[in-house]
């Protein structure tokens, strides 16, 4: 899609995605690291550890992108710390078993969207997003531990399910919220040429919906 | 110093060392990460970030080393699970202030000591500890931060002093604990053609002192 920085609507639009994303990923770091610590063991302790890494090395590129196009990164993450800290916060795992279903089904919807938001900006932050959202491999292990788990004590499965609902409930609050406040970003998706209409943004939501459900049953988990 | 595989008791002692310093960097990753959420703002936040970033790293590579003597990196951490947490536990910082702190005057002293346990051990071992404990340069800007904030409100110099030094006692004490159950620890130290008599032993720990001092001078803190 040709968007120019040129167009002050588009520019804006691009510093609040890229903000978004960057404050997303600078506190998804701080989250995992911590939510490793509950890890049953050393080993996966130090696997769910690496993957944090992985978010804040995405961290640093998506905010040397905001530098790159002129913006600040702490004034274009500011918007949106409030949403993120209070997802956070409604959704602290009591365990390691949420703490792994929220690293695979939460960080896995908010990732499948970014991706798609790549469809809407310039080539080439679209090719820095999806090269930095490209790689979610590291999060196999989760799928084996949880089926494990529920192998060993299939009750657990009905709490998880419900914990993964109410991850995906917590995070359209504040992505509800989130677009609410910053018209700049839901005029990314809408305007121009290749701009949703409203059966394009159904759509969206069509493939973001199924993805999370064949994430929630890879767990072994009832969507 | 020679110090080879063949003798069992080295052998222990090694692997003990290894397994201490290996949980010591992942339990500290875990603890910076979550303390860089208590930044003032999102720069500092990065920055500590990219620091505990670095903890990850070291512990991956002390970890491998463990691997490749033939140790299992879970049994050699275990026993010093119980110390490293209650150090950290006991030395939670209240603020960002405190945090700032603690990476600088705990972990300052703390790798003091294990690049002094390089003089002890085989070259190769020697050689990653020093390599992997030898860039500090990233807490430099914990030095301006404490500072401008001690300028800006000078009694803050006092309770921060005192922070400093409950970091070294429960520092000390955990130390003095593991030293006491780890005969194979302590045996690295004493034993042997290059091992320290009563008087090394003192010389180690006012190296130690005086170096906790000067970063203590450095924050602008009485030692």
């Amino acid at each position: 899609m040709a968007r120019s920085m040129d167009d002050p609507g588009y520019q804006a639009g691009l510093v609040d995605l890229l903000g978004l994303l960057s404050y997303g990923e600078l506190q998804g770091f701080a989250r995992l690291a911590a939510d490793a610590a509950m890890a049953d063991n050393l080993v996966d302790q130090a696997a769910m550890s690496a993957i944090a890494v992985n978010e804040l090395r995405q961290f640093e590129r998506l905010r040397d992108r905001l530098v790159e196009i002129g913006a600040d990164p702490e004034s274009a993450m500011t918007p949106f710390v409030r949403s993120i800290d209070e997802f956070h916060t409604s959704t602290a795992p009591s365990d390691w078993l949420e703490g792994l279903v929220k690293l695979y089904v939460g960080d896995g919807i908010a990732e499948d969207f970014y991706v798609e938001m790549a469809d809407f900006v310039d080539d080439e932050t679209a090719g820095l997003i999806r090269s930095v959202f490209k790689d979610r491999g590291q999060a196999d292990f989760v799928v084996t531990t949880v089926r494990e788990a529920i192998a060993e004590e299939p009750r657990v499965a009905g709490r998880l399910a419900l914990w993964g609902r109410r991850l995906v409930g917590e995070a359209l609050s504040q992505a509800q919220r989130v677009a609410a406040e910053r018209d700049s970003l839901t005029e990314l998706l809408v305007s121009g040429e290749g701009g949703l209409d409203l059966a394009g943004v159904g759509e969206l939501f069509n493939r973001l919906t199924s993805r999370h459900a064949a994430r929630m049953e890879a767990l072994g988990l009832t969507p």
